[in-house]
């Protein structure tokens, strides 16, 4: 394999933009825009834990941006830079390097940002790679998880477990199926409705965690409660045949990870602005329930009968 | 162990600035100062790759966070805030964190900087860190290494060689040592030094690769040579007396990475410019060759007779 230098300017330099310097610098020099402000995450991908061995490695490079583009959505914020820390085993070859950056290069296109950084080492066992992504918000409108107050109706974008249901798909414990394993390998950050959720909702998480536990992220740092109706959740066919057939798979819905749909609370003198941006940005907008002063969590049933008072979703350390 | 949310609130919001948003939110929000540029860096240590299984958690902390130190200082960058990726095996437990949260919090403390954002993640085999960090510097002053011209003078601060050598103590090839393992398991940012060199270098990069290959990067970048002479370059007394005695760990001095220390050039003119910041940051600063038109980096003895060219360091696919 080609050094490491070599392999930095072949497959990287050409995604940098001007913050970059060439990727020939220590550091990446930005120059902040007048009346924004920056929102920044970082999100860490591990391999088998947060995409697996045999995933292309362009989907992995999807995967790696679209968490973090999610994370900017939900804050209302457009999408500006990113860094990039790859580790990864010497037998990946160039061939993989390649797939990778091919991966960045198309989704960089996509959601419009360019790459300011980062460092690629060696891992022994595994590939993790490290996403640090900057957005911009105007100046103090960034969507916080802390601003749901009680009586706003709770809503959530487009549709939920697909994703859990697609990695049992490819897993094997679920007959596979294009759509559901495309949701779990291709997450499509929602961006466009992110942006208009400025000024309209009155607080906003993505969904990664599963909606029970990001709903109680929300709720925690509102501090309030909220009731969630399990019948209104939104299902794509593909994840509702499947629960007509076994009910045992509701869980994924409510609980599995990785849909990367935006869950946010709005009052209900916002209705109406909601269902126009949901015709805006061409998403499905669903209201699934409402806050409440009383803290808790709570899925219920049509007849408003508790189902589940648990809001967790996956924890690295459970 | 406690879950992830828990050890969050318990060992890093208490590190949490106010842009950390109390660790509770998808992301930070940095409102930019006027007048400033942001430096961003981001490098990632590997457990048995940077760092040994058996250093103390503490001491991996400080490692994470003065190597993107170092490149902040590089830069002439204020260090402001910082991001941090943990990734590792369940069984490191909760003393593991705690250690090393306490040694995170003692470098913030010392070098001025607070946590914004990050995740926590599992990794089945190894400690993964990942930091990305933000510093500032006044507006267009960013030393980059592009600007290094021909007839510069090229200093290097401190010693050189130490934390290799220091590394070569801890793995029983060298007798020990406590400064020159101390040297390499806490190094210190140059921090005084690079902001002073705003102004003042024309070029300058930390040296953690090693040497003369952080040198062929300054050349690279800047489109010019360097002459370096062997017998000039600074040593502690402990690495002079383990040269004394065997020549042959010559190597460790200028290809040897993890030093730390500013590697930069600047013209003639600004010879008393460097001995004041010298005083002033209380740091030995040595003339250790120039920059040339020939575009070779050479390592020349007394008389000049050409020792080496080879500018390689560490690098991580070779």
């Amino acid at each position: 394999m080609a050094g490491e230098f070599d392999l930095i300017a072949r497959f990287f330099r050409p995604l940098a933009g001007p913050e970059g310097l060439g990727l020939l610098d220590d550091a990446a020099c930005l120059k902040p825009t007048s009346g924004k402000d920056l929102i920044i995450t970082k999100d860490m991908l591990v391999e088998d834990v947060h995409f697996r061995g045999a995933d292309a490695a362009g989907s992995v490079a999807h995967k790696a941006l679209a968490v973090n583009l999610s994370d900017l959505a939900a804050k209302g914020a457009i999408p500006r830079q990113y860094f990039l820390g790859l580790s990864i085993p010497k037998a990946y070859g160039q061939d993989w390097i390649a797939a990778f950056a091919a991966g960045l290069a198309r989704a960089q296109l996509s959601f419009g940002l360019t790459l300011a950084g980062g460092d690629t080492t060696q891992n022994p066992d595994r590939a993790v790679v490290s996403v640090t992504m900057v957005g911009e918000v105007p100046s103090g409108a960034m969507v916080r998880r802390a601003g749901a107050a009680v009586g706003d109706t709770l809503y959530v974008s487009g549709s939920l477990g697909d994703a859990a249901l697609g990695l049992k798909c490819l897993t094997g414990s679920l007959p596979r199926s294009a759509h559901l394993e495309d949701r779990y390998l291709h997450p499509q950050p929602r961006l466009t409705l992110g942006k208009g959720l400025t000024g309209v909702a009155t607080a906003c998480a993505d969904v990664s965690d599963g909606l029970m536990a990001d709903l109680g992220h929300i709720c925690r740092a509102s501090g309030v409660g909220a009731v969630v109706k399990r019948d209104s959740l939104p299902l794509s066919a593909a994840a509702a045949s499947i629960l007509q057939a076994d009910e045992a798979f509701w869980p994924a819905i409510f609980s599995g990870g990785d849909d990367y749909e935006l869950l946010f609370t709005a009052p209900e003198a916002h209705r109406d602005a909601v269902a126009s941006l949901a015709q805006q940005s061409d998403t499905p907008i669903t209201p699934i329930g409402h806050i409440t002063r009383d803290k808790d969590v709570r899925l219920v049933d049509l007849k408003g009968e508790l189902l589940q008072t648990d809001a967790s979703g996956f924890d690295h350390f459970a």
